[in-house]
């Protein structure tokens, strides 16, 4: 049995170290048959089918892109196997224990051993709560991070880290790497608002927590528009992983492959070694947590991933600064034809989403505010172009604001074009659905996501969630209030990755951010996720059961003592996820955005150039650091006392 | 005809325009055959003939490297084509005029028409001139700015540009395009120091400028390596040559080759348009100024060009960033071997030059202050080996100053090695001369500079230089004290890319900048440079005799009241070029610095930490603009404050 380290108790009398649960009479590990269910969710699951048809429908309503509805008498998305969960259970009971060299969590033994035989059997959910009570409870949680963030800022970097925790030979064929910890580990996929929210958060004195993600900052997302002209300087809107959190184990590598059954992430490094080799590890988790996000969706739309720009990283914001800077230098170029700088100068956005219109409008505002001071006899020719496949654009807000935004670009000179369809992008055209091509210069694409391979990957190779994924395409991970992953076991999905079963939230920063925080104050509170679904009990951790006395921990479903006398009980974490919508903003140009600010009561709409103030105040205020904060605000008075600048590398 | 022009007199009665010069009695261009020397030139070594050899090898002392001796008896370099210069003039004359379409300047007339037959049979070189006159002329000559720069800052630009001034079908095959300009067009290779100098001081009421250069920015080169490690952000040293003079034509292309005898620029655009068309065009000059620079040399060492870093442009500089940040991302995975440890964080530095010694002190602070914060346990491992061929580093210093600087790098870490040299680079080793392997992580090169391929062309293309050209191989643009290439005509080069007869000056920042002025000034006063070389009289321009008797304007020889009755007469131009030495300076790391500060009648050497505030102090006072400075200042207090940002994108 390696030597990794299992969740502990947050009750020191309750010892989880490996070596006391091996020693424990009747210790045994999960079986690793090609069956996917572990004893424990069969265990489960049998709870669940004691619960009625009736009181379980309402209680998951599913709302999402098509999903089929759950197994009609209870019965989990196992039975299509043709035997049912206890009869798999059985068969693997029968096929000996062939079990993997892991050991179990303390949760793991108590639901093997029968131990929580007084476990909720109705679960009751708790009512949707009011905006205001959200907001209080938001509140409450981040007032308990303030001495975890003063903590982190005086303790001092362990001069040792990962690297000393570490075994070879841990792959299969002996030649991988595997992390090795004292604590247990968290294993973050992506440094996005959700896996930066909860390292931001999650208490890494505790746990060990591992940070894998190709990029090695965050990104605040909502105002990559603006670097692209150059308003605010790239780095200006970056924070590196590591100095988000020192303590958090970043490793800057792409996540291939998980091993559910066993728990093990397989990476490979982004960086190779000058002779070629690129590292490739494991990390063996407690707690996975996939936030990786979406790519940019081409709807396999031929020639756009070759000649148009997304707008998702900071790579692509560098190279679409430094194409439209390219642009104007060859239309500056003596003698060029007159239809060369018609298409030289013509800049096509793809997408009216939010993304799309506030880089229109951005580059609007350098046109005028800057371009044309230094390239005057140019003007003439520019043209920016719009294009959406909808009839209107920025769905999200109500037509009024969408008319305030069409009538802005109109006036700083925005050509929208709605109800257009793109069906290929060549290297110079770009051929729409009713037959006409128009001559591009710069193309930028920002019609949507789509998921990222490892998700994919992930909802195939999880059975409860194919009918979450609409069409049988596999595309976001279905994740219960709890966000769990549903049929997976310790895992949780957040942000734009992932859909909440029964209730859709936006894929916003806004989302995934509120969802990192929940994760993080769930799992410092020492709640295990154990198998997500929405027929499964919800997180729970073992507690001595004297402590249920003081009240000063919530549960969901009922408790009981524990009958081997330890007093030991199973407490159920009983807060599910809920949405505290803020609000929307959307920069138009010109000085001008649209904003929807959510209010206990009421919210408040506003259009134009105060709403740009609050735009303004928003985004400074959203800042995940001080410093983000005070390069954003120069950045601003650079760009107004000296104009963006020109230079073009 | 073609509708060019010529360059104006100073004295407005004084008519330049080409037509008035076509209608003139015994107007005649210029031969264009295969003889190099156009009938000017003849005319002018005919007066270089009459001084005799003594008083002229005083005047031309040759130190620069191993340049042959003027012709002995004062003849030119075509005289070793087997016909006298004046032999020559007359085989022209019999095959009779085979003369391209393009005007001749006043002074090309006056020249031909033998008017100045008083020009200066004895030239008088002013003795070279003391600190404190050189720089009491160069303040006179900012003086004389100030108005210029005023006038620029209010006028509005001009809606039409030089695309309006352009006809097809210039170029030999009818497809290229002219610039055709109203004003006299001074054409500038480059946007360097020498390049960038001449734009801000140069006169574009007056002159057509024109900019050529790949680079659409002025860089603050000796700042550059602070910027791969993010002391200083990239575009804080960079200022768009747009906005440094906004009324010089600026076109981002490669100049291809030059005809010298048309006086025509072949150029390339740098970007192309989407189709893969490369617009072509040329353009025509009176003045040519050739401020390319050098490019770095590689000494022909194999696979420097594949596997090494160079520290001159701002894309060297953002690829060594990010490749830093990468070496510590790779470095900081689990289970890395300590042998790949040791060669992913080996950080090799060859050239013991100020960049080469800048960027080693620069990269231990950035180790120090930031990557020991957050990568603890790797900075056993990092090392930093400073390679020099030669046995001393920073040659431009004294020895005690060199030694502060070794003592400080055995104090920051920094292994110094002198007299190395590296016979190859492979993908992960570098070679040494005896036999040792070193292998690295990232290699910088910083040994030196070699000619551009233009530079070299020129140098080949005009039989004059090759005296001047060590071992036979053109490497840089010999010039006269006037700063005109020598054997060329209206061609001036400055900065790296020239060499000065007779006065080998540093290539460095300082001399390109103080050389750019110098011939910002001299054009803008209205000297036209004609042939270049030390026998060649001064530039000189036309003007009113009436105007001498004032006394206004220097001179140099003597003048002629013009037998005709125009009143004309030839004044030349008696300032050659003094380089002033305002000093040295060189960054050490760990806040030291070497200066050396040339006062008056002393100089100030100083090293250590008040050194570095000088260092700061003068770069800060350096830069060539407010925006600039303020960019800079804000990037220190940054990196002061937040520490240096470790994103790497």
């Amino acid at each position: 049995m390696s030597g990794r380290a299992v969740l502990p108790a947050p009750q020191p009398q309750f010892s989880l170290r490996p070596a006391a649960i091996a020693q424990r009479p009747g210790c045994r590990s999960l079986p690793s048959t090609t069956a996917r269910a572990p004893r424990l969710v069969d265990v489960n699951r049998g709870v669940r089918c004691e619960a009625t048809k009736e009181q379980q429908q309402p209680k998951a309503p599913v709302t999402g892109p098509t999903p089929a509805a759950p197994g009609k008498n209870g019965a989990s998305p196992a039975a299509k196997n043709g035997a049912s969960p206890a009869q798999a259970s059985q068969q693997q009971q029968e096929k000996g224990p062939t079990y993997p060299d892991r050991p179990l969590t303390e949760l793991d033994l108590m639901a093997l051993r029968g131990r929580d035989k007084h476990r909720p059997h109705q679960l009751e959910w708790p009512q949707k709560s009011s905006w205001i009570e959200i907001a209080w409870d938001q509140f409450k949680d981040s007032a308990e991070d303030i001495g975890r963030h003063l903590n982190r800022a005086v303790k001092e970097l362990p001069s040792t880290k990962a690297l000393d925790k570490l075994v070879k030979g841990g792959g299969k064929d002996g030649q991988g790497l595997r992390l090795q910890s004292e604590k247990p580990v968290v294993l973050l996929l992506g440094a996005g608002w959700g896996a930066h929210s909860i390292m931001k958060v999650i208490d890494t004195d505790t746990y060990e927590v591992v940070c894998v993600s190709p990029r090695n900052y965050f990104l605040f997302t909502p105002m990559l528009p603006s670097t692209a002209v150059g308003t605010v300087e790239f780095r200006s809107l970056l924070e590196p992983v590591r100095t988000a959190n020192p303590f958090v184990d970043y490793l800057e590598a792409n996540c291939d492959r998980i091993d559910l059954e066993n728990k093990v992430a397989y990476c490979t490094s982004k960086n190779a070694y000058l002779d070629g080799r690129r590292p490739k590890f494991e990390v063996p988790y407690d707690i996975l947590v996939v936030a990786v996000g979406e790519q940019p969706a081409t709807f396999g739309t031929p020639g756009v991933k070759e000649h148009c720009f997304f707008m998702k990283e900071i790579p692509d914001s560098v190279g679409l600064r430094q194409r439209i800077q390219q642009q104007f230098e060859l239309a500056a170029l003596p003698g060029t034809a007159e239809e060369d700088l018609e298409q030289v100068l013509h800049f096509v956005v793809v997408g009216g989403g939010p993304t799309g219109v506030e880089f229109a409008g951005t580059l609007s505002d350098f046109l005028r505010e800057d371009l044309k001071k230094k390239y005057p006899e140019l003007m003439k020719h520019v043209r920016v172009t719009l294009l959406n496949s909808a009839q209107t654009i920025l769905n999200q807000f109500d037509s009024k604001m969408q008319q305030h935004a069409l009538d802005n670009f109109k006036r700083v000179g925005v050509e929208v074009r709605t109800g257009v369809r793109v069906t290929e992008v060549t290297k110079d055209t770009i051929m729409l659905k009713n037959g006409e091509q128009l001559k591009y210069g710069v193309c930028v694409w920002s019609a949507g996501n789509a998921p990222r391979p490892l998700v994919q990957q992930l909802a195939e190779q999880i059975p409860e969630q194919a009918q979450f994924q609409p069409g049988g395409k596999p595309s976001k991970l279905a994740v219960d209030p709890f966000l769990r992953v549903v049929g997976a076991r310790d895992m949780i999905a957040i942000g734009d990755c992932s859909l909440m079963v029964g209730d859709r939230l936006p894929a916003t920063a806004q989302v995934a951010g509120q969802q990192g925080a929940y994760v993080a104050h769930m799992v410092n509170r020492g709640y295990l996720p154990l198998l997500g679904g929405l027929d499964q009990p919800p997180p729970c951790k073992p507690v001595d059961a004297a402590a249920l006395a003081t009240d000063n921990v919530g549960t969901m479903g009922s408790t009981l003592e524990d009958g081997e006398g330890e007093g030991a009980a199973l407490l159920y974490y009983k807060k599910p996820f809920q949405f505290l919508n803020l609000g929307m903003l959307a920069y138009v140009g010109d000085d001008r955005a649209l904003t929807e600010i959510m209010l206990p009561f009421t919210k408040i709409k506003l259009s134009g150039q105060f709403a740009y103030l609050v735009w303004k105040s928003v985004y400074i205020t959203k800042q995940v650091s001080f410093r983000n904060r005070v390069l954003i605000l120069f950045d601003w008075l650079k760009a107004q006392v000296f104009g963006r600048d020109l230079s073009n590398f």
